[in-house]
């Protein structure tokens, strides 16, 4: 199997050693089913690796926009990780589910007056501040209400994409952040060191998503510890924190690349080190906000098939009762993913079909050129792995589509909704 | 400007005589705000045009998949359209909000069993029944309930995609129907007519998205009276409704195709006498479907903008306060839009920037190379146009940002809200 969460017992498929069919028709579907086992397994892997390195007080910053729901912050919490939020509503979230909000880097492009004056409110540690103009606002803000806020400054170390095709965010030609190129980076740290309500802690920088070459982050490390240099040269300001950001890659399918992400950072922590020495500097402490690989595999989506098709001379389609509402990313991104179904796990899967959801869209495919047995129809369960990050978070309500419930099974094997399904009544409450 | 409804006053934009600005200002951004008058200009267009023509009892039902909320089914109901639904939840919205459920015609590919009965409990006219397992399931819950069911069925027509680009879903190779050329529509009519609880009325198809060429729908009625022609050969029954659904384009820029889709009815439905005459079969009742081209150009969305990227040598940024949550056509299918400053509306505008939005993706961007006036930045009003369909509908909680809400600018000129803004309690009201 994909993952060693995944078996098969009286030829269906389990995780965590729950049969997934019957968690299908206990809860209906579509149903997004999440193993805490993995999650928590993730963030320790992270943990322990950061808590080795010389990097001192370093940590784990889980993005939380790859999957934002009370029950995640609160398991994150209880592993020792930060969080990353991105909106005054996972702020909220978080701050609901009782995580310590000291913990929590407030990120974004674009915070209005009203976030920066809630996030304050609610205690969010540092601010990830992207660009002049948030610089100004925090200082303005934080002034009024009396507080001297933390902050990083997010700057793009101008990591060429062409080198590496998975990194986007990094790039001085970017939406996010200063570049260090341009030198707007050195002015916007000179203008927060300006400010008397700021504290100016670090810098951030992401470099992309779906990282499988740990060179990347050490390429980064090296503009930034650069930068850091500069900054204390022309400032006399030396960065405590250095926030390489997040990105590393999640296996969706056999024959994909893997990653040891533990011996990974330990080297990155060598390689930091190394330059630090070399230009004279303090080792920083390191931050890394690990999304994707926290949550994706912990997570499947489960779905009831409706109807298979057999267009001869032309394709096989299976369509399914969620879709694109439930999960965007192949109409966003061709993303690929394992398909396996769910109540015949066992048997021979040599028919060939596009996996399509329910939307009145031809746009609306979730998996194409999927395998599954030859007897597949209207009533089977279909399994689609690795959904945990940037599914449930992306859902929408295309067509009028309620969005599925969060189910976890926990680490005893007991399960619980950790998002309940939308109802009728939700789907409507807004309208007047 | 793009459109009548649009107009500058003071230097700021108008939408039927409302200044945008001050909408914003009043309701707070992001913002959509939709002309009431330019729904039903473009509803009596459709109903004047298929009043005077020679199929008999013709009528436009609304695909309400583009835009659904409360407020829209009752437009649509007093202009006297009828409403294409493909979910449950958009039957319980159309049900809540008054709508005649005779008049509504159920849609999808994929209707489970629960939908199917709650379907018929809410009195839906027609079912457009799409594959075998649908006609099976429809006719046995059907019986259970004690109703004869009336029904269309979705046939693939055929039209070669590869002439005309726009075309994606009326082609055999569709997750849609059931294809003519296979001789599948024809055995899924007499399946259809087999079953006692169903009374099937006619046939329906779909050919695609954004048609501006009405030649499309001509080579549509062409094979689907060939083919009603078969089945009345076959098994003596003669279709009473000919469903072309839906397509017509909409203009989004300037320099952009138009299309009089008046006079392209009458042509269609000449075209359909004479094709009639020539088969020697009844001339049916025809059903439009359209849904971008009755809300689209109604709809314009507002932002606030947080801040004004330069990178020298490389690109220019206009961060909003919204972005692919509120709007995802871009980052789905890199959708053209109209941009203007709507609070400097009348300066010239020729600072070329990307309007981006505010999650933290660097594919969140709203419309790339944009013109916005010189001195841009933090707190003007950015007014995205034609965005009436397929924007709220598709909106998610990407970023646990809260979906923005939806004022109505009615005939008198008067506004009202229709669908409230999600608050922060909302986002979280599920989560357990």
């Amino acid at each position: 199997m994909l993952y060693e969460s995944l078996d098969i017992k009286n030829g269906r498929l389990t995780l965590d050693g729950r049969d997934l069919t019957e968690l299908a028709e206990k809860y209906g579907t579509p149903l997004y089913v999440m193993s805490e086992r993995t999650i928590r397994k993730k963030c320790r892997a992270y943990k322990t690796a950061l808590d080795g390195i010389a990097c001192p007080d370093s940590s784990a910053v889980y993005a939380s926009k790859a999957c934002s729901f009370k029950a995640v912050y609160k398991i994150i919490n209880e592993e020792g990780l930060g969080a990353d939020v991105v909106s005054p509503g996972e702020i909220y979230t978080a701050y609901k589910a009782g995580f310590p909000m000291e913990k929590a880097y407030f990120q974004g492009n674009n915070k209005t007056d009203g976030d920066i004056e809630f996030a304050i409110k609610c205690g969010v540690g540092y601010f990830v501040c992207d660009n002049f103009e948030e610089i100004d606002a925090l200082d303005e803000i934080a002034a009024k209400m009396n507080v001297k806020q933390k902050i990083l400054l997010r700057v793009t170390p101008g990591i060429d994409p062409h080198t590496y095709d998975e990194v986007a965010t990094g790039k001085v030609d970017s939406k996010f952040g200063v570049a260090v190129e341009t030198g707007q980076a050195l002015e916007a740290a000179k203008l927060a060191l300006s400010k008397k309500n700021l504290d100016l802690k670090g810098f951030h920088c992401h470099v992309g998503s779906m990282v499988f070459d740990s060179d990347v982050f050490k390429r980064a490390a090296a503009v930034m510890l650069g930068f850091i240099k500069d900054v204390k040269e022309h400032t006399g300001c030396e960065a405590e924190i250095l926030d390489l950001g997040g990105g590393y890659g999640v296996k969706y399918y056999e024959g994909q690349g893997e990653l040891d992400i533990p011996s990974n950072i330990r080297e990155l922590s060598r390689e930091i080190e190394n330059i630090c020495q070399r230009l004279g500097i303090s080792v920083p402490s390191l931050r890394l906000e690990p999304g994707r690989s926290i949550v994706a595999d912990s997570g499947v989506t489960l779905y009831t098939v409706g109807s298979v098709k057999k267009i001869t001379g032309y394709k096989n389609y299976v369509s399914i009762d969620g879709g694109m509402t439930d999960n965007p990313r192949y109409a966003l991104y061709e993303s690929k993913y394992t398909v396996l179904t769910a109540n015949k796990a066992d048997k021979k899967a040599d028919f060939p079909a596009d996996l399509v959801g329910r939307c009145c869209e031809s746009g609306d495919i979730v998996q194409p050129g999927c395998l599954f047995p030859d007897d597949i129809g209207r009533g089977d369960t279909v399994a689609v792995l690795t959904t945990g990050a940037y599914n449930y978070s992306m859902a929408s309500n295309y067509n009028r589509i309620g969005r599925p419930a969060v189910v976890v099974i926990k680490e005893d094997g007991s399960e619980y909704i950790a998002v309940e399904r939308e109802s009728l009544d939700d789907l409507i409450r807004l309208d007047r």
